[in-house]
Formats: C-alpha cells, structure tokens, sequence
C-alpha cells in the first residue's frame, strides 16, 4: 500500500475508527495522486474510490497496483453495496468541515452507519509535513518563479498595465509549469495599499512603486513570493518602511525552526511594527502545498509549533490606506535548527529603469 | 423592503420560521444584489448582513436603504450579539445543502439555537422563475453569445487550434460582458465526441467537425448556446446524425411551455433517438441564471413542470465514442404558450470555408 494510505490506516487505529469516508478532493489527491470527483472510502480490509464515468479511465491510469485501491462506478454500486462496506464497523469517521449537513444525514442512511465520527483534520494536519517528493516539486515551482520574476523585471516598462504584467506571468508560468497557483498580483502605485489587490489597467509610471505576488504549480504543488520594487527611484518615506519591513522578514527567516511557536513569531514582528508607528494588519504567513493557503496559519489567532519539512511563507506588509504598501514574501523549508528559503529572489532594494 | 427579501419573508411565515440563516453565495446576491463574502440573517424583525472588512465598504455601496439591510463587520459582532439576534425564535432554518457539518455545529452553539430546520432548497427554487430584471440580462448576454459566434465563425480558418478559437471567445466576451458563463468548450474533429471536451492544441482541418459551447455573463447573469458546425462540406454519415438531432431539438422547442414536465421531454427525445438506434447519454437541459447550472434540471432522474419565465437550456445531443458528436443548444425562455428562444444563431447547416 502506498505509505501515505498506510500512515493514515495506523492513524484510524490509533483513533478507533474501523471505516473512514474522505470526501475533500485535496485530501484524495494527498492520499492517492487522483485529481477527480469522487469519494475515497476505507473500509475494514480495503481501500475503495468511488467515481463516474468521466474520470474512470483517468483514475486508472493514475493508480497503479503497489496503492491497492479499488475502483468503482458509482452507478455499479448497489443499495446492498453501500451497506455492507461498514458492515461490523463500530466506529467511521468524516471529514466533517468538507461534507455539509445534508450529506452526512445521506451517509448515514445510505452506509447504514452506527457511529459517525468527526475525524478534526487529521489528513490535513499529516498534510502539513512534507515528504522528500513534495519537498521537490515546491522546490522546482519556487525556482521557476524566481526565473519568473527575474524574468519580469526585464519585461516591466513604464507605459505598460498592471494587467498586461499579470497576463505575461500567467504565460511565462503556463509554458513551464501546471500554471498559476493563484490569481497574480500585480500593484503599482497607491494600489499597493491594497493587500489583496486585482491588477487593474493603470499603466506603470515613473518613480512607481510596484508590488508582485506571484506563484505556480509543479505536480500539484505551489510556491509563493511577493518582491515589492521602483521605477527610477525610491522615494525617501518609502525606504524607511521599506527598510523596517525588510528588518522584520529576515529576522523571521533567522528565526523560524522545528520547535518555533507561531504565534511568538507574529507577536515578534507585530510589535516592531508597533514601535514604529505601524500595525501588522495582515498574518505574517502559511503553509503551501497542494493548497496555495493551507495549514500551518502563521498569525495571532491560532498558535502551532513549527516542525521539520513544514513548508511555510514569510510575508510581513505594512500597508498605508490610500499612499502605497510594502509586502515581502518567501517560502521556507523549515528544518531542525533554521529553514531554508526555496525562493532566493533579491530582497535589497530593486530599482529598475525608467525607460 | 426589496421584494426578493420580502417574498423570502412571506416563505418563512408560512413555513413557521421565525429565523433564518443564508449562507449560500449565489443566493444571498439573488436576494440582496451582494457579491461578497459574508452570510445573511434574517432575524424577526431585521435583515443583517455579516462580512470582514475586505468587503465592507463594496457592500454598503451595493446595498440602497430600501433593502433594509443592516451590515455588520464580523469582528464588531460579540458572543452578546449572536445570541439575541433568534432569542424568541422558536424555529430557525439553515441551507442544509450549503453549509458544512462543523458549521452546522458551530451554528445551534454560536446562535444558541431551539430548532435548526432544514429549508430545502427554498431559495434555489424560487430561483427558477426569472423576474423582468433578470430576464433582460439573460437576454442581453444571450444576444452577446449570438454576436460573438458569427464573429467567431468569420475568424475560424483551418490551422487555427482549438485553443486559440476558445481564447478569441474569451477575449470577445471579456471585452463586452462580465466575462464568460463557463469555460468554452470548443472541440474539433473526433473531439466533438465528447460531451465535456477541454480545448486542445488540435488543429482545424478541413473536413472537420467542430463544436462551439459558450456563454457570457451580464450582471451577473449567464448565457449558453452550442453549434456544431462544419468546414467545407459535411460528410454524408454526419448529415443524418445531424438531421436528427436538429429535429428534437426543434421538436422540444415547439413543445416547452407552462406546464409540460421535464421528464416528458426528455422520454420523447430519448425515444426518438433510442428508434435511430443512438441513445441520449447527458441531460436535455438545465435552468440557467446566476449560475449556469441551475434548477431545473432537464433529464430522466427527476421531474418538474415548466413554469412561465423559467429559463432552460435546450440542448440535446448525440456523441459516437471516437468518431464524432453533434450537440444543439439553445437558451429557451418559457412563456404560457409556448417558449422564446433567446439563442438565436442559425441552426441549419453551418459550413465554413476551407481557407
């Protein structure tokens, strides 16, 4: 069996679950490769995914024999089937934050099930650790990002829109990668205040501040970095932010290793910020995998320790409403005693030309 | 009150609740014109809409007084707060099909509610029946989609890939509407025996058959229209496939009205092709609105009667593994008696020319 199901199986000991029903198509992909609509089902001896037509040939050609999966059509699975896959299961548990209150009133019917067990994101907790496979492909996706992004701050003109910037990225990492790992932002001007900001067609000028947050998928897997840079020049009350959010990013990277709260680490920077006449008004990171946000949330309201392999960003911003924003952003492999950035982009100040 | 709201109001009176909570995206912007993120509740006496500060402001610029929607930044709402919006609420419904199990926990805790009541769909099916408003929209996109195909059938000439046609429709509707309804599905030669067929890098041929599925959206509001057309001749086989599914396809047409159940039309079209000796594999149609699949859903599984200003998709096809399909469709507006087709391109033979 393949060592991802096998872990998860030892787990369902470990819980007292007899049967399990996997539902987010996430935490399938995790478990199995397979990237369809379907419904992954451990049972007391096997493991069963549950698809349609559609996808079935592409299902097959994903498993191989070593993940001892079991593939079924959904319309060859009788009432009788349904109700004899947890036959003599005490205990079945369900990802209760994927299916919503009408499925598990449908599951409990359909799989006659005795109890149904709220299994508290075990798959995603596991999920936050990576193995040397996934460590690979985050580490490929940032490397062509850092390419991208060298890439870019030769194509960048004054003259073009943020959108155009975004429509070349989208290209560059289309040609090279699964593609986007989320919706590029591309911010120039007062619309780098704007944490979230949608490129829009305002044309870069001279003297522009310009921030970029981009990312793409290798084999599922995503990377993620911001770069915030000029046009000509930097203007003097900008440098001072610039500087302090700099400060703060580095320190985080010096910071971060196994054992590391990350609730200290955002307390850290929110209150250098705060001796400095600023707030930290957006958390300071997360973890990237198959999701582009997932599990661990580096902030204020949630605290987790920081463990070997997780795969985290390190994001500090300062953002002044209406004049501009100043966002930083890395991904970090976090390891016994540091971490390491898989994105190695320049981090001083970037200025590029006028013309 | 807006009278969307209101008629909701009425729903709940009847159905002896006294509160109610919306979770579902598509229909709180149904109800209140929101595209936010956020849930609406409606309480005895008020109607009040939580969001994050993300949101805030674009709510409050949506919203008229006249809504009577009061709104609420999540992080100003206190423990105080949730639990007197349903005090004296004996029942209070919930959108079953929408929200998670944990949510649904979260919920009776957070809300500190008697009676949780599942709503079936209340909203989504009075969805189906389109008001003037949203009728205007839905014809605006359709005669958009009907531009765009005879601009598009001007730009196809043999070489072109599938890709780049699909990328014309998407830049044509990007220019025009709020962009496109779903992603376009235009496939070509043995392509077109799949129903769902993704673009590829396949290249117009001459002789070819190609499939066009597209729609745009105007506030909000989407379109769907499919032709299968031809370059430089048809192929004699084809012809007669063709012919056929154009036959049911007016023959539905003539016979949707106020009245006719779903399941009806589609035995008669499945009988029709069952006596050529072909089968109708995918569904005769769906209820088109804020989302391209809505209630109704036209097919054997299930069955509603059409009512006046219901809006359907009435697309029958015939798909012949590796060899080729052919699929029709229009978007049907139904009346009294009878239906307008507010799709309107040509439906007979199409042939492009081979240079």
């Amino acid at each position: 069996m393949n060592p991802k199901l096998q872990w998860l199986r030892n787990k369902m000991s470990s819980l007292d679950l007899q049967g399990l029903i996997i539902t987010n198509p996430v935490n399938i992909r995790y478990l199995t490769n397979i990237d369809a609509e379907g419904t992954l089902i451990l049972t007391r001896k096997e493991n069963i995914y549950i698809t349609d037509g559609r996808y079935i040939e592409q299902v097959h050609s994903t498993l191989t024999l070593f993940d001892e999966i079991i593939v079924y059509d959904v319309h060859d699975v009788s009432k009788d089937d349904y109700e004899n896959f947890f036959l003599f299961c005490e205990n079945v548990g369900f990802e209760e934050y994927d299916i919503s209150y009408a499925k598990y009133k449908e599951y409990i019917r359909k799989y006659k099930i005795n109890n149904f067990v709220e299994t508290e994101h075990i798959i995603e907790k596991q999920r936050m650790i990576k193995d040397a496979e996934e460590i690979i492909n985050i580490q490929k996706a940032c490397e062509i990002t850092d390419n991208c992004f060298s890439y870019i701050l030769s194509y960048i003109k004054p003259g073009m829109t943020e959108k155009q910037i975004a429509e070349e990225i989208e290209e560059y990492f289309k040609k090279r990668t699964d593609g986007l790992a989320f919706e590029t932002i591309v911010a120039s001007g007062e619309n780098t205040s704007k944490p979230h900001a949608v490129p829009t067609n305002r044309k870069i000028q001279e003297k522009d501040i310009i921030t970029i947050d981009m990312g793409c998928k290798v084999n599922g897997y995503a990377s993620d970095m911001t770069r915030t840079f000029f046009v000509g020049e930097i203007p003097e009350e900008i440098k001072n932010v610039y500087d302090l959010v700099l400060k703060n990013q580095i320190q985080t990277q010096e910071t971060c290793k196994d054992g590391i709260s990350t609730r200290l680490l955002t307390k850290m920077v929110e209150n250098d910020f705060k001796l400095n006449g600023y707030d930290l008004i957006h958390s300071l990171g997360h973890g990237v995998g198959l999701e582009i946000h997932e599990a661990p949330y580096i902030g204020i309201s949630s605290d987790t320790q920081l463990k070997e392999n997780m795969i985290v960003t390190n994001e500090p911003g300062i953002y002044i409403p209406g004049k501009f924003g100043i966002r930083i952003e890395d991904t970090l492999q976090i390891t016994k005693f540091g971490c390491i950035s898989l994105t190695k982009s320049e981090k001083n100040y970037i200025i590029i030309k006028n013309t």
